[in-house]
């Protein structure tokens, strides 16, 4: 198997399952017990928590460990629709179904205006410019890294923007995490987010950062753990590992960068040459190297492609596997490439050279038979 | 160190340890993905809802997989809340705080009646069938194993009264799963809870089982994961977890249940025989044998015990880990134990003889002094 899915999720790290194992057999105890051995496992929460806030340049008590993306996205709304009681939503149509069914579920579709995309899957800065302008405190949700296409936010300048409108700003950044640097505090955040399984962490944990100037109250309650902000025994193995696969992908970011950027241009030059009705999607210069996403013009060979690579053993989505569940409409639509398939290729740390070549080899094959 | 606080939190078993390890390197697929490597991972999800549904007499179906009991509860009440929209509620005051702070959560509150509560930390039965009479339909919430206490709730006869009087069943069995056997169906419950964790299974995972009659929408939203009941890429490894601690479970639930009978009526008897002023909580016939709570009386050997046992490594409580981060009025005081510090010893099938005599050895020694 040639495993390039890497933005759906991620193989566990064997350094990151090593500390897992660790705790669940060395400091299981439950973080909430008074006792000695109790105190333990709490005391290896807040360490996994300042080492994340140093590593995302935020504060300790900033982090609010979830069971994932989802969970941090859906307190975030409800916070949103309860406490903060935004008045106005500005996001994009192409943020994931965490973002745009939370909007729904938590009453704030009525509230919601979608800026507008340009054609590399970014929102329109002078749109989203008149937006802010008009909705004077309103709450942004921009995702980093679109996890479909690849493409990155400039959220420096977006934060700008949110910091003179008087906006709150949360960036979903499940797909950025450990992958390209966010600076908490310089890039203007008031929320951001991580997904562990998605940088070679365990799936079932995650976070959220939270501006610790902004109000909030928890939405699953009970015994009062986490600060009071999620009920539930900490899943201390997993922060520990959350906490692992993080500092580990801050120690290789820069070296997997450089390594999977050459394979992007590599992928992409050699695609595009050989069949130059294959487009790439977004800007390659404007996007993360770990995705690649082609659109493949709709036709008797493409249409089974994905099944053909498939059965090669070769792990690859037509895009984002939670949208594979819902009826949204396609990235593709929403770009204008219509009657194209969309074929992304995400890369970690792991791909070799060797694969990529394989892959290359294949997908030529099959295009060209 | 001697571990005796298995009602708060277990050990990881080996065997679930491996199966972790093996999910996370070679079943790391997306369950979302629609790749093969993606259906091998769901394949696993629904082969371990499918065992478990086998262990606990329910349907695979009615499996809802979430990051725990405290996840399972909230997600219970929102729908009381908002699907069920039940007229009645009825519970103990001394449920989980999941379960308590829910009902506040989910503005339940005003709908809820408290059953009254025998010395036994047990629903007074009479009270339990005068409130159903006066509440047509209730939403019936009481615990199968009391968490402080080990009281076992005769969860038939409560069925089959639910059953009589139309009302709603759910028992909290976050500490009865694998320690006293559960029928789904013959107990006649709607609901039902599991915690990994409570069963030397991982943190950070559960489930909830739901009668496949009753209508249920999910609380927390995104990519339509777990047929749209609970959103969120599946915590693939902590799925399998589970189903292999219920499974050892089931399979060692005898054994176990005779060894730690003998080991508490052993300490029962040696500790009140030793220290008559010394009482044990709740009806020994009638609760598991994990736990063995003790009432001691006020004074100055007391109040410091266990700051004793902790600084000689005996890992005992209080009560409950939840319950020590609330404010609610303690378990003794509800049963009219007043002037009496708690002292719950709960076993597991790795205590051991010896670990039971050095336990009682420090004990006595600590309040003879």
């Amino acid at each position: 198997m040639i495993y390039l899915d890497n933005a759906a999720t991620t193989i566990v790290d064997a350094e990151v399952n090593d500390v897992m194992i660790t705790v669940m057999q060395h400091f299981y105890g439950n973080p909430s017990s008074s006792h000695s051995f109790g105190v333990e496992a709490k005391t290896l929460i807040e360490e996994s928590a300042s080492t994340i806030a140093k590593l995302c340049k935020c504060h300790q008590n900033e982090i609010i460990f979830t069971s994932g993306g989802t969970e941090a996205i859906n307190l975030l709304f409800y916070n949103v629709a309860h406490v903060l009681k935004s008045k106005y939503v500005i996001t994009s149509p192409l943020e994931h179904p965490a973002v745009l069914e939370s909007i729904k579920q938590y009453g704030l579709a009525e509230k919601t205006h979608f800026v507008k995309l340009t054609k590399d899957v970014l929102p329109d800065m002078n749109h989203l410019e008149e937006l802010l302008h008009e909705m004077p405190g309103a709450f942004v949700s921009l995702m980093h890294v679109h996890n479909e296409s690849g493409s990155l936010l400039d959220i420096q300048m977006v934060g700008e923007l949110c910091k003179q409108y008087e906006a709150v700003f949360f960036s979903d950044t499940v797909q950025s995490m450990g992958k390209s640097p966010i600076d908490f505090q310089a890039m203007n955040l008031d929320f951001a987010v991580c997904s562990a399984h998605k940088l070679h962490g365990p799936k079932g944990v995650g976070f959220l950062i939270k501006n610790r100037a902004i109000d909030f109250k928890p939405q699953l309650v009970g015994g009062g753990q986490s600060s009071g902000m999620r009920a539930g025994t900490e899943n201390t193995a997993g922060i520990a590992g959350v906490c692992k696969a993080l500092e580990i992908a801050h120690q290789t970011m820069s070296n997997t960068h450089e390594k999977l950027k050459q394979f992007k241009q590599y992928l992409a030059h050699e695609i595009t040459t050989n069949i130059p009705t294959v487009q790439c999607v977004g800007d390659l210069q404007i996007s993360i190297p770990q995705i690649l996403t082609l659109a493949l013009p709709f036709n008797d060979k493409t249409q089974s492609i994905h099944r053909e690579l498939d059965a090669l053993e070769f792990v690859v989505s037509a895009g984002s596997a939670c949208h594979s569940l819902s009826d949204e409409k396609s990235m593709l639509n929403h770009v204008c490439i219509d009657n194209h398939i969309p074929l992304r290729i995400s890369m970690s740390k792991f791909t070799t050279q060797k694969e990529i070549e394989l892959f290359l080899g294949a997908l030529l094959g099959l295009l060209k038979e």
